[in-house]
């Protein structure tokens, strides 16, 4: 290796398309910047990409890390779990006390936890820092969620700045909080996601099945939604993909999709998490169930010729009426899904001691990741306004929204119920406001058949302390 | 101590009412019985109980090994979590190899995994069983769910099948499978609970916000419903609660008690565990959140204010036929809350090498247990005709059972939705059938999306391999 003062001021390792992308859109913003990557496929399309710009691949490991200036700053982009893992303890003999290492992919955030103590007690900078915005967004500008190590923060600011997303010229990138806050933010936005896009999924059921309507009217009305109050990133791709036709064909290339939906496994952890915080998501919870009953294909071909006589009807009334119904619900399920959320960062930010900043969250949300939707303007304000708001549904503003929708859920849900037609997260979502709005629950049911065969005891309104009752004699 | 030649066959750490109610059982069947528990209190009560009984309470740990027949056989009903491995930790220098050890209590399956390699590796025989029936099934005949060491369970299996609850002269217990499955057979079995537990809550709700029964009403429903084919132990609770008056008082106690309800966690290790094994039970989930709902009293008192407008009104209809169409769609909840943990143990048993045998889970789920119901008998026999059965809703016998069910669900489902009254897993169960009888899911919209955004790439209809798009030219 040739002795030379052109050091890289940024190392990634990890060149597949998120690492790549995000080492050329930081040479695009004028930072010197090395890649490493053990294919050696993966350096070269990094060193022909790069043109002009400060950007270098490398196959070897070594001469990476030395091309490095120091304090190094090196981010991994390599899939989660024992790769991770894998990547630290090879570099860690490498790296100097004073390094920064960022861990830029959807590592569940026990194992940020448990690596950022493992690298501080070596004397390294650790943060998890979650990306969001898929290879476009991280090309063009993403969404960034960086959390742990504040100082190592502050130093790669500039560069985050630099390359995130802008909305009205601020930068979707912020410092979330302590520990793994970042990776856990990251995991409830990919936790929303699932949500909002398995709700589309049955908008596209419902109008097909229920509507019947044809492919070109569908991608129309998701057309016109997105330059609406609706409009999202999400909406934005489905409009497109109802547009792209099979190469060669006159069909959408959607039709010849399989119906099984695969998963990385955020969406589950989100779910997952959620139950150990006790905080409810039912809607993210139906979407991840939804994407493993699509596995399931020959269980469901089989109980569909079963279950024949009970076909899925078609929905009666007038169609334009039903999209306009339709509209109104698929808003009442976006907001439903973003406040289930923020409901829960919220429980995570009192548990985890994060200390989250729910406004600035909305915020960095706004542009660069696959949440991305007007509604996130409103979401910004109402914790703009109210910074310890206890849940979104209690800001007035969105209050007013929500109620304008209630009769377009409702009809909605009771229409697909009645015709047969499965539209599980928009129903879960529709159930988890009633349960929201109920003063009184049927939950003391709940505690008395507890007590009644467990001796779980149970709480009187008005009273203090526990009960237990003997409700029928010993026999 | 004596030296003495009266040694007991089997002794029981953890001596609260589940470990004194079994100890009593087995010796109302004639075994010599001992009991340990730090509470002296509990050692006593023991005593007093035991009269005549061949059962013999001891304050000290070591005094209670020396009493026990060699090989010993000791069952642990203590808190799951760490009180189990500190009492392990506590015995393992007093036991010898060949001993017996068994947890009864309600322990995560991965710890019971845990154990079973750590205690093997000692030479001890280690099993974990799932006990269901609460105190009065302990007392007089549970349902149990061995798993683990085989030979050590054929030693017990005398007293444990005198033990247990009989449907028919058969026992309610049977050796479930390897390692981990006895409990993991009862946390399923919780999980089900959940679900019923929380349509039980539902269908009180539904009755008194929709139908606007008062509670004498609703307690003969529910009274003459356990007369016929809903006919189960959780019903038959329900109606005496719905009995129990407050004391010195003429309203029912179960008006003054708080609408939170409270968790031990196996509903909610079995949502997780069910997203683990990509099994989809929407109806536990939503169950599991309920009760995480119900925890938040101030903030649903907060958004009742606010949503007032949109407050739960009556379900119109000819009472008469909605109580027909709820005792119905009821039926119909039941039969998918087993089918979605009958899914899940069959999945299970696939993914952990459990050769479950779900014709013997249903026969010993028929007595003695929480979960207990006439239902259980049919798919007893679903599994007996099949033991291969891929899902419960594909025998045909249970087709037709729901079949005649859907115009009750459909009915109470939408008018719930129509109402604002929240019947979040009543919706979740129709949902899950919906979309079980579908031959074709909308996840091909979910796997465009994941493509267009993540190159995440997706499968083609009669084609092999995957496959990925540019959606949109590249700008």
């Amino acid at each position: 290796m040739s002795a030379t003062t052109d050091k890289y001021a940024f190392g990634m390792i990890g060149l597949g398309v998120m690492g790549r992308s995000l080492l050329l859109n930081m040479a695009d913003h004028g930072f010197a910047v090395a890649g490493h990557d053990k294919d050696a496929g993966k350096v070269s399309s990094l060193n022909e990409e790069a043109g002009d710009r400060k950007a270098k691949g490398f196959g070897d490991v070594k001469e990476f890390i030395a091309s490095l200036t120091i304090p190094r700053a090196i981010m991994m982009l390599v899939p989660a779990g024992k790769i991770v893992d894998a990547v630290i303890e090879e570099l860690t003999p490498l790296l100097e006390k004073g390094d920064i290492l960022i861990d830029g992919g959807n590592s569940h955030f026990t194992d940020t936890n448990r690596r950022v103590e493992e690298l501080e007690a070596i004397g390294l900078h650790f943060f998890g820092m979650g990306v969001s915005g898929g290879e476009e967004g991280a090309r063009k500008g993403p969404s960034m969620m960086p959390g742990g190590d504040k100082q190592a923060y502050n130093v790669m600011k500039p560069i985050f700045e630099a390359i995130a997303a802008k909305v009205d010229g601020v930068p979707c990138v912020t410092y979330i909080g302590p520990g793994a806050s970042g990776h856990f933010v990251k995991m409830v936005h990919n936790g929303i996601e699932y949500g909002i896009m398995q709700l589309l999924a049955e908008t596209y059921e419902i109008m097909k099945k229920g509507l019947k309507l044809d492919n070109d009217a569908i991608g129309k009305i998701f057309a016109e939604w997105n330059e609406g109050r609706l409009q999202s990133f999400l909406l934005d791709i489905t409009k497109d993909i109802f547009k792209y036709k099979a190469p060669g064909t006159d069909h959408l290339l959607l039709d010849d999709i399989k119906d099984e939906a695969r998963a990385k496994g955020t969406g589950k952890w989100t779910s997952q998490s959620a139950m150990d915080l006790q905080a409810p998501i039912p809607t993210v919870d139906t979407a991840v169930s939804m994407r493993d009953m699509s596995k399931y294909k020959a269980l469901r071909t089989q109980a569909a010729a079963i279950y024949s006589t009970a076909d899925h009807q078609a929905i009666e009334g007038n169609t334009e009426e039903l999209v306009a119904a339709l509209e109104q619900a698929f808003y009442f399920t976006m907001i439903i899904s973003y406040a289930q959320g923020m409901h829960m960062l919220s429980n995570a930010s009192t548990e985890y001691k994060y200390e989250l900043k729910l406004d600035e969250i909305a915020k960095i949300w706004r542009g660069g990741c696959i949440i991305r939707s007007k509604f996130l303007e409103n979401i910004y304000g109402a914790y703009g306004k109210d910074q310890s708001l206890a849940h979104l549904l209690l800001d007035a503003d969105v209050a007013a929204l929500v109620e304008g929708t209630l009769p377009g859920i409702r009809k909605i849900v009771s229409s697909a119920v009645s015709a047969g037609i499965a539209a599980p997260a928009y129903a879960a979502s529709l159930s988890y406001f009633d349960a929201f709005r109920s003063e009184r629950m049927p939950s003391n049911l709940t505690q008395a058949q507890r007590d009644y065969f467990g001796a779980h005891t149970y709480e009187l309104i008005g009273k203090e302390g526990t009960f237990h009752t003997q409700w029928v004699p010993k026999s």
